[in-house]
């Protein structure tokens, strides 16, 4: 690993094989299932990762911000949802983009709906809409068993210049899991959630209805069914948090931050390493199922992980205690850290070295801000 | 407060007034003191915002990545203390910041005493250099009452071509602290460790070193005794976290984020909002006193905080859960979250915008990035 040595530290890499990997099994799995594809974009948000989740190609891609909608639809991909409950005061912007790319929008509540409507009619546009649904996450979302939820359906059908595109759930519960068996009866809650208030929306005269899931963990583990589009994301990088709880293997994350040793103290068993908050987050990972390995997984510079946990980090420090105790590392040498959650590391940095064949052969500049 | 109702949300907003306010005080105890006032810049990381902590001029920093070191030098910081231990591949980087300010280094270990004595010696230039001392943090720094320290700093003082200027020492276990008082014990011992190995080390032969400390609580609450330079940062914004364990009130709080309601469910008594954790980071606060307010302190738009608890944060959704269930919030309503670590909230925004006078006069940009 030479194309390491030398870069500046703490930097964040991306090893395009392993990513392209990770990016032709979730394609594949979605091509094979029959389903629309729409990946998430929010973790990597560039536009060389997107077209690596579309087999380097434009396509439908999933949002969390404006500013990435806006970033992709320059880009030239020009079939955006944006995966986040719209504000009112949001979409004179969405209509700006809207123009260049179709813009699919979510609410789930009767004031959005509302609000809508409003600003679709006095603005004399069309806007494509989908219905969010809680499939047990509890964050946003309808509930799909409730008759409330049917009605706010119906509301935006009958909106002269609504367009009601589908219904849109994400399982982010499956983040709780223990293994792969329960990420698995999380999917069926999620892709169950969706085609039941379909069903119930078909009976009552709604038919057509796109039935979208999507999270890392279900789509990483769980068969694909019943359902008409899938959304994952995390999956083009992976990182410590989904193999521990058994989306991937270790050998599957594509990204991580090379650090340097800047203090050693032998008698504490530890070394102080230059990623610290601001290089990898304080994401704590999965703690549910307490891996051992702290604030991510702490490997050597060719990416053999070490018996070590990553036991704190303040803004510009990490502090690296050692299981094994014989293991001594000198001021200078370079590891590598496997990131907790690798959205919120990938979003601490202004670019990401791309390695490919052990030598870093260019950078991906992401999308920042909202 | 109508200056923050038409901003773009989220967005990270500096109340200037109470800015200067937390300078000022901070800068005059530091005057009356007698010692030198080298203020950290890690929090803000702008040239405004140094420049307020200097009462409106430059003056010795503190930072805490060369980035900084680069930028702050670009402005006209000429006399700044990298307070990180350098790695030797850094070292070129060091230099060519020495050419146009005083940079001093921090150093900790034998093992980078030697790399920056061969570096100096072979560039032919002298490096000013402070003895990283531990004052109970544990994590960088040499004890100050083992023998190898003052070994460590003989061989500082007798290599050609480094220049020991001092001892320095930073109490992040105040941090750890429940309240005021247990803020000053740890300033105490603080203080203690770099008056102690100074008074050996002057037994030794070597004079004349500054002995310098810093950290927010201990420079908020207790006195400056004994020593000859202060490097508080976080003042500036102060921020949740810091109202909790005693060093400022919640009114100090010079930074926030401004959010958008986004989603309302009245049976959970919840609403969720545009601020998620790359709005706010991760940092868990202060849990060791529980607070009970979660990821940040939720306010009203005006700054009144309501009883709520920020309960869960994803990447662009933060989840805030009433105390008093006849709370009703409106999609599109704004509220304002006190952020519980304003250094990595302010890291997460490229630029802030500035509060007087109840309008957003200017905007400051910080520098990113190592």
């Amino acid at each position: 690993m030479s194309g390491l040595s030398t870069i500046a530290t703490p930097a964040f890499v991306v090893d395009r094989e392993i990513a392209k990997a990770n990016c032709d099994r979730m394609r594949a799995k979605a091509l094979i299932a029959g389903v629309v594809f729409r990946p998430h974009v929010k973790t990597h948000k560039t536009v060389e990762g997107a077209r690596l989740q579309h087999g380097d190609s434009e396509g439908p891609i999933t949002v969390s911000t404006l500013a990435e909608a806006e970033f992709f639809a320059n880009a030239g991909f020009d079939d955006i949802t944006w995966a986040v409950p719209v504000a009112p005061s949001k979409l004179d912007r969405c209509l700006a983009i809207a123009k260049r790319a179709r813009l699919i929008l979510l609410v789930d509540h009767p004031s959005a709906v509302a609000a809508l409507s409003e600003f679709s009619a006095s603005n004399q546009v069309d806007l494509d809409v989908m219905l969010k649904v809680d499939c047990g996450y509890h964050r946003a979302g309808v509930d799909p068993d409730a008759p409330e939820s049917v009605e706010l359906a119906l509301s935006i059908a009958r909106a002269p210049r609504l367009r009601l595109r589908g219904l849109l759930t994400h399982a982010g519960h499956s983040y709780g899991a223990k293994d792969a068996g329960e990420i698995a009866r999380i999917a069926r809650d999620e892709s169950g959630a969706v085609r039941r208030l379909g069903s119930v929306l078909e009976r009552a005269g709604i038919s057509g209805l796109l039935r979208s899931v999507g999270s890392t963990p279900t789509m990483s583990v769980a068969p694909i069914e019943g359902v008409d589009e899938v959304r994952p994301g995390n999956y083009v990088f992976y990182d410590a948090f989904q193999a521990a709880i058994g989306s991937c293997h270790l050998s599957d994350c594509a990204a991580f931050v090379v650090t340097t040793v800047i203090g050693s103290n032998e008698s504490r068993g530890e070394c102080l390493v230059d990623a610290g908050a601001l290089a990898l987050s304080k994401d704590p990972g999965p703690v549910h199922v307490d891996p051992g390995f702290g604030f991510g997984v702490v490997c050597r510079i060719d990416g053999v992980p070490l018996p070590a946990r990553l036991v704190s980090l303040s803004q510009e420090h990490g502090i690296v205690r050692w299981r094994d105790r014989s293991i001594r590392v000198a001021i200078g040498d370079r590891l590598r850290i496997v990131p907790n959650h690798s959205c919120l590391t990938a979003a601490l940095f202004d670019r990401y070295l791309v390695l490919a064949g052990g030598r870093i052969e260019g950078e991906w500049r992401p999308c920042r801000g909202w």
